[in-house]
């Protein structure tokens, strides 16, 4: 897209700003189709991003974005309009605010419900420096759900600063969004004003707003940025998701996340007929989602056994406790999230699930890397995180078979148990289950063995197998089916010399050092293979995986290696 | 004392509960003097814990405890009277609501703000399984402040279920409540009637009832359970935290936790001490808590910085966004934290602040088992949580004079850093630091070499040394100062044969995995002390580590085998 001119927006007119609209929406449904990426959300912020740049000074001013999947606006009108065809490739530009991108990205963002803190923070500091500046959090009303909004206007009296929170309400959370609070805005949008709802926090309240017309919107922020001088604001917003394609107005939840490729069979449909299926015969079974009811493959489910169905919106928190206490009366619950905001709720994994030791089924999709999102979307970190939580069990299927295996094994698991799997994935057949069992996929008289830790490692040690077996090599290969408890029957009965481990997960605390602690003076050398200690950015999965550590190249070379070692 | 008999509750006259109330106050200030414990809290619910076992049918009715820490009187009702003087001793009962303690404890409690999920969890239960009881949360005001709460509240449509909400308001989350929530309360118990505050969320408001007299409370109950048949109350009372004991009600938060035993020297003063000091040079330092300014040591900082002093409120995460956010316009936010608690941020210090690579230093306290508050309240998993953390630095000092020389460093250190140290410990000396370099506190000609995190496994490795040496024989000894990033040039001139390492932590993904992954391939043998795979009940802090795997005679007898193997 051509340059849009700082000043285009400053100076134009209603009209030109109104054909500028048009201009961004036309690039970013292009973009977006080309590229993949968050359309919905993007369309719907158009007007009021525009109008927020002509209202405020940025970079000087600051603005946070809120998850930060509606910034294509503020992208192209920041000086990165001639990059955005490199939207989320390698090397691209961001899906997300990123600091180190621009200097008009002050905060980056991924999760829900951190602007308000955010802004908090940034305001304050230009208190205590004596600067002067403005700060605007962008919230959509789905994160308005989330605890984190409410600990930060909690703070707004014992912060005593100043900030501008709009509130972008379009009554999604990628699904629809639920409870009361959503049931207030929707109150207030049809004309009763229950300001108190925001007020109590001492927050001045204006709206609502049609975010998705300029002529409403310019004098609404200029008003509130006249009240901004004297203490916060919320500034009350509605806007339509998808606004100006009416095939995304009419699906936006379809149209939420764009993905341009063709995909794979995906695990989560597996999800939902498995569970559907188990929940027809067991009473107890419970599904809960913390607003990601599709994209989880949970909508059979919820059509299914709507009475023991439960979306209580972007709650990783309180949807990890509740299925705690679903399960301490009885009830077998699966809890269904990406591996990312999975960690948002390891506390109560620890304190509530397995402190307790209580039977909640974790379901975790997109572990591993996860590509185009980016670092705050990677699922790489939860083989760590969950292994050293006692009284958990972790479950990595080598195919959607096998996932399915687990999930008709876990019916009658009575204690934690997590099963981790990528987004997508082949079907392919599973042999019988026993929890706590690794299997084997391939024995030979070599020296060397790979225990590989789900699907894609499964795949990549298959692919070096093949070239290995070119050559006139060959490795045993193992199905790490669960990486805790590991299978000391199994580690204690290897005759293999070498012992190679292979997870899309950071290498501390991950499967490698687990089974590395176990075999610890037992005469075997263990050579581990996973993601190293950084932060993996956007770009093509399995690309990004094997820069960052998990490269079929050098596993071939290392047991190449190994061989002429004997 | 005397087993108080479920009848003798059921049965009595106002003038015998009130006695009866008095019985119980006296026992629990007799036990809490001897075994320590939470007093203040205790002290003042006796009144409402009483009338909440007269209305109630328990344990067929149920009742979850917010934290858990005013639990005292509930646990006397039921049964464990004559077992009260174990109360937090190892094999005794709990301090806290424990599932396998006793049918009237439904739900295990530590953390804050859980209640309201578990009880919507118990009574959704009950709903499915068409069963018939009622379900109670007693939950303090300063859990109002955390996120937890309103994501619970907000599900209350959603779920479609009935519960209780006892808010048990006494102004106080062991510092004095901060923020507007609680300013509304304030107001409310000043008689202005805001309930909206709670019925836009589809509860029931009654109150404010004085929670000491039960001439109040008995009524106010019998009418929320009669509401209770058609949907959500809250019920709002007033309690005097410390009631009863002048010197208590006088200083809640002096008597909110008690010790029996004579404290060693407190790393937290230190705390309180330098960062005073460094912020008397450094404009850009601010220190910010979640609800613990004294307990944390941070009280002389926020007299004399109070413009860059912050208690939000038990928001653990909205901390360290905040945190995050001030590091991103150049301030250098200090967050002080117990280990425990510092698990609710998980999320945010990924996403917020290591993801993005910002100076918030993390002053990690009562880290390691911390004894008698038990599993809710150990410190043990914090070396693994933040070690697979990218762009996170970890420093654990040998003694307090270390400590502070690890913050003076911290000052013109440009990235994230957690300081993670026990409660107590000794002054000691600091010889120059070195951010990521280990120390060599002996070196010998033995064949051994003792690495060793932090002040506790440091004085384990110095007595089994002293024992060594008087069997003529002795251990070459490092305090790993920072377990990360590892200090690899003394990782690689290690000449010894055997590396042992020592932790107060558990052993999956902690220092000693760092340590072994380091050195595989090296042929050096690594052998690991640390916690096994297991919670931590509660009882004497060094009588647990031992227990669960950090024992000084295992650690002297595998030394002296190592010896005998040469």
């Amino acid at each position: 897209m051509r340059n849009i001119l700082r000043g285009e927006v400053k100076n134009a007119s209603l009209e030109q700003l109104n054909a500028l609209c048009g201009e961004i929406r036309e690039e970013i449904f292009r973009t977006v189709s080309a590229c993949g990426g968050h359309l919905s959300s993007n369309l719907g912020t158009v007007e009021l991003t525009v109008a927020l740049h002509r209202t405020f000074d940025f970079p000087k001013d600051k603005i946070v974005f809120d998850v930060g999947h509606q910034c294509y606006t503020h992208k192209l009108l920041s000086g990165r309009a001639k990059l955005f065809h490199t939207l989320r490739k390698e090397g691209g530009i961001s899906g997300f605010p990123k600091r180190e991108e621009s200097e008009y990205d002050c905060y980056g963002t991924g999760h829900a419900g951190t602007a308000i803190s955010a802004a908090l923070g940034i305001a304050k500091a230009r208190d205590i420096k004596g600067e002067d500046f403005e700060v605007v959090a962008l919230v959509g009303d789905g994160s308005f759900n989330n605890g984190l909004v409410y600990e930060a206007l909690n703070s707004l009296s014992v912060l005593n600063t100043r900030v501008l929170i709009v509130l972008n309400d379009n009554g999604m959370s990628i699904s629809p969004t639920v409870g009361s609070t959503h049931e207030v805005l929707e109150t207030m949008k049809r004309g009763d004003r229950d300001v108190r709802l925001f007020e109590r926090y001492g927050l001045r309240y204006r709206g609502v707003v049609n975010g998705n017309d300029l002529g409403q919107l310019l004098p609404a922020l200029e008003e509130a940025k006249e009240l901004l001088k004297e203490g916060s604001v919320l500034l009350h917003v509605a806007t339509k998701k998808g606004q100006g394609y009416p095939f995304s107005e009419n699906a936006p939840l379809e149209t939420h996340g764009f993905s341009p490729k063709p995909a794979a069979k995906e695990y989560a449909s597996a999800l939902g007929e498995e569970l559907s299926a188990l929940a027809g015969r067991d009473g107890r079974i419970v599904a809960v989602t913390a607003a990601m009811t599709d994209s989880l493959g949970l909508r059979p489910f919820f059509e299914k056994y709507p009475e023991r169905a439960f979306d209580v919106g972007i709650c990783e928190e309180h949807a990890s406790v509740l299925c705690a206490a679903l399960a301490a009366e009885g009830m077998k619950p699966y809890y269904a999230v990406y591996s990312t905001f999975l960690q948002r709720c390891f506390d109560e994994i620890i304190h509530d699930v397995c402190g307790q030791d209580l039977p909640v089924t974790f379901c975790v999709d997109r572990a591993g890397v996860t590509g185009e999102d980016g670092e705050t979307h990677q699922g790489v970190f939860d083989l760590s995180y969950l292994s050293m939580i006692p009284n958990l069990t972790i479950g990595v299927p080598k195919n959607i078979a096998e996932f399915r295996a687990m999930l008709r094994a876990s019916a009658s698991f009575g204690h934690p148990l997590a099963i981790r799997y990528p987004r997508s994935g082949k079907e392919g057949t599973a042999s019988p289950l026993e929890i706590g069992k690794f299997e084997l996929l391939h024995s030979t008289m070599s020296d060397i063995i790979i225990l590989a830790a789900g699907e894609r490692c499964i795949g990549l040690a298959e692919d070096v197998r093949e070239r290995l077996l070119r050559e006139g090599m060959d490795v045993s290969l193992v199905s790490a089916r669960f990486v805790k408890p590991l299978d000391a029957v199994f580690l204690d009965a290897i005759a293999e010399k070498y012992v190679v481990t292979l997870e899309d997960n950071v290498l501390s605390g991950g499967f490698g050092d687990a089974v590395a602690r176990f075999l610890r003076g037992s005469g075997k050398q263990v050579f581990s293979f996973g993601l190293r200690d950084a932060f993996i950015p956007h770009g093509e999965a399995a690309s990004l995986a094997a820069k960052y550590g998990l490269d079929g190249e050098k596993i071939f070379a290392l047991i190449k290696e190994l061989h002429a070692r004997g």
